[in-house]
């Protein structure tokens, strides 16, 4: 009772290798969630060590940790180190999608042999769960075939054109100025990168090692705002798709443009979004999407990681927050009236809504013969004030039929 | 080596508790999958019993398996049985959100106390892996609100009435006639069913109690054509969604209709489908879409549960496979060409196309002063032939720029 350090949790180090946009946001993430990491897995997370190209050694952080993030990003030394991390025994998180898509059979058997993990949610669509997806709730299933949209400067590129119907270089340029397109982008635009995002999809959907040497790629910088008129005056998506799928001979990897019919789970996904759809016979058709890039959304990819290798994913939830549970919250409302139509009508609901605190945002009115039609959207009120209005609203004499209240979500962002 | 069981794996034993549409889907996929799965677990998984209601006894199905999948569905006498066997020391998998709903903490505490595993994948959202992604990719996130379409037969119904314009009753006699919703859809269409579901969502992403009593729930009956075309207008979608929502004050868990603008992600779910939107501020958003019902896309999210019961989840993929990489593979295309107007030009390229086996399946022609633009779609075709063809084409004298093909993915269903 007197000695703090027998209730404090013990102490598990992570060694930062990078501290570029995702590197200082694996920092922050774990910081701000440190609590909830120690309730989770009885173990408190601290950064012990960064490298970054002007501070840090190597050998340190590696030998000052229990388990390495590598967030540099290339080929080497992220490889050197990362081997030398597993070599020493450490658990290693890495979002790094080029050194899986080269290395990524020889890393995971150096890490089997040194019985560590090595994780790497992030090195596919950012904070989009598709690694973990393929490896554990599908790791059984046939799969058929996975679909991506696994490139977000690409997928900006192609909604900017189809939207403004700008030619490529200028939705290109509009994407560098917005931060989505690197001032050298042609990794993103070649097909490059999402490349070897399939080849890491690939190899986990269908068992077999997968390069990103064996998949074939085209970029998208011969389309032409042409393609995307013919494709909206057919109404067809064109987006630049990663396919892996299964054929009687064997397996084909492939990223290349491609037109999608409307109703395509893909064809819906625009802007800098990321989104995969993996199909098996079992499972139809499952589709994941989100931000497929940014510091804190590939941050918390990593922080799901970590604690996956700090205690294995318990079955059955905790009570660890005990929130109360609310009866009454803020919505916006649609209200559906069917008044007679006489003089003094909506001045009279109006009243009673102001009376409640609820304030209109639109109203149209529909003549019906003696009757009108008012439908009207009420700015977020709390839903109490608002039943309350429309109970002495469906009591005013000139009501036809019982009103209507039906909430409306609306845009936050 | 003259010992055959040496080298056989030893059987992992199922018991199966329901033999409806999920149960003997289960039974099937458990079947069907059983040697990948022993590749992966190093155990053969056998179904060791049956209960259903003619025949099987409960004791007997226990008693003899390691593991207890429940499919019955209800309360009774599911909870009585899924009781003993925590007791009796075996894992249970389950897809009932009933018994979650309402019993879900006593039930997650009991297998803590005797040390076995209780899974329900399968009891929200069928074959889309929501519960494993908020309990482990998700599980150090601080998540702010969850959204969801849960109940496949109201949305089914709702996008009946949107796209055709028929009220309530007819879309549900259509709904019943398809199979997607039963002879009695009470508890679908009021809301209780996907409160049930939110509840378990609810309870994951905020790490607090909350039983099917602390959600509110509203159904679809009382919505018309009316309020649908009201949506059509205005570029809304009317969906019957759970929410469930973190405020300063605590936690909201609720169910009822709501208008979403169009960007929302599930604006665009159609049909029997469901899909969940998880918001924080870290991952800003993800969705996860995909059949929420049928026998195999339930027993696709069992059998990931059960693997998971048998071993924990490896982070690293051994390869199992080993699938031959194809380099030629068919698609459909979409061809650009810009021509000299003049007469033959057609005809010389479509014998080109055709000598290399490729169909024409649309072609649109229009003319551009001494020029025309043909844009034609092709059926699919072994790749190397259409290029092979391509580079022909675009040798002919009378190609005023390079040819443009670009894939097309069609419809499959």
């Amino acid at each position: 009772m007197s000695d703090p350090a027998a209730t404090d949790p013990a102490i598990f180090r992570i060694g930062l290798l990078g501290h570029g946009t995702v590197g200082a946001s694996v920092d922050d993430l774990v910081g701000a969630r440190s609590g909830r990491i120690a309730e989770i897995t009885g173990f408190q997370p601290v950064i012990s060590g960064i490298l970054t190209r002007s501070r840090g050694n190597v050998d340190d952080v590696i030998d000052g940790a229990d388990l390495v993030v590598e967030v540099m990003g290339g080929l080497e030394p992220a490889y050197d180190y990362v081997v030398r991390a597993i070599r020493a025994g450490k658990h290693v998180v890495t979002a790094n999608k080029q050194l899986l898509g080269v290395h990524g059979e020889e890393l995971w058997a150096l890490a089997r042999e040194h019985a560590v993990q090595l994780r790497f949610e992030a090195a596919v669509a950012g904070g989009v769960p598709v690694i973990r997806v393929l490896q554990e709730s599908l790791v059984g299933d046939h799969i058929d075939r996975v679909h991506g949209i696994v490139n977000g400067t690409t997928n900006f590129i192609l909604s900017q054109m189809a939207a403004t119907g700008a030619p490529y270089a200028q939705a290109l340029a509009e994407a560098q100025r917005l931060g989505y397109a690197e001032a050298d982008p042609s990794d993103d635009v070649n097909g490059k990168d999402a490349a070897a995002k399939m080849a890491i999809l690939a190899r986990l959907a269908f068992n077999t090692p997968v390069s990103l040497e064996d998949v074939r790629y085209e970029g998208i910088e011969h389309l032409t705002a042409d393609d995307m008129s013919y494709a909206d005056e057919l109404g067809l998506s064109l987006k630049l798709i990663g396919t892996a799928e299964r054929f009687e001979a064997g397996l084909s990897v492939r990223v290349h443009p491609a037109f999608l019919y409307a109703g395509h789970p893909l064809a819906a996904i625009d802007g800098p979004f990321n989104a995969v759809t993996i199909e098996s016979q079992a499972i139809t058709e499952i589709t994941l999407s989100g931000p497929g890039a940014g510091g804190p959304q590939t941050a918390s990819a990593v922080l799901g990681d970590i604690i996956s290798a700090m205690i294995p994913p318990a079955s059955t939830p905790e009570v660890t927050d005990n929130l109360a549970i609310l009866d009454d919250v803020e919505s916006a409302f649609y209200l559906h009236l069917e008044v007679a139509d006489r003089p003094g009508v909506l001045a009279q609901i109006a009243e009673i809504l102001g009376l409640q605190g609820a304030s209109i945002k639109s109203v149209v009115q529909k003549g019906l013969g003696d009757n009108a039609r008012l439908v009207m959207v009420v700015h977020p009120i709390l839903e109490s004030r608002l039943f309350a209005a429309v109970d002495l609203i469906g009591a005013l004499t000139f009501i036809r039929s019982a009103p209507r209240a039906i909430r409306v979500i609306e845009e936050q962002f």
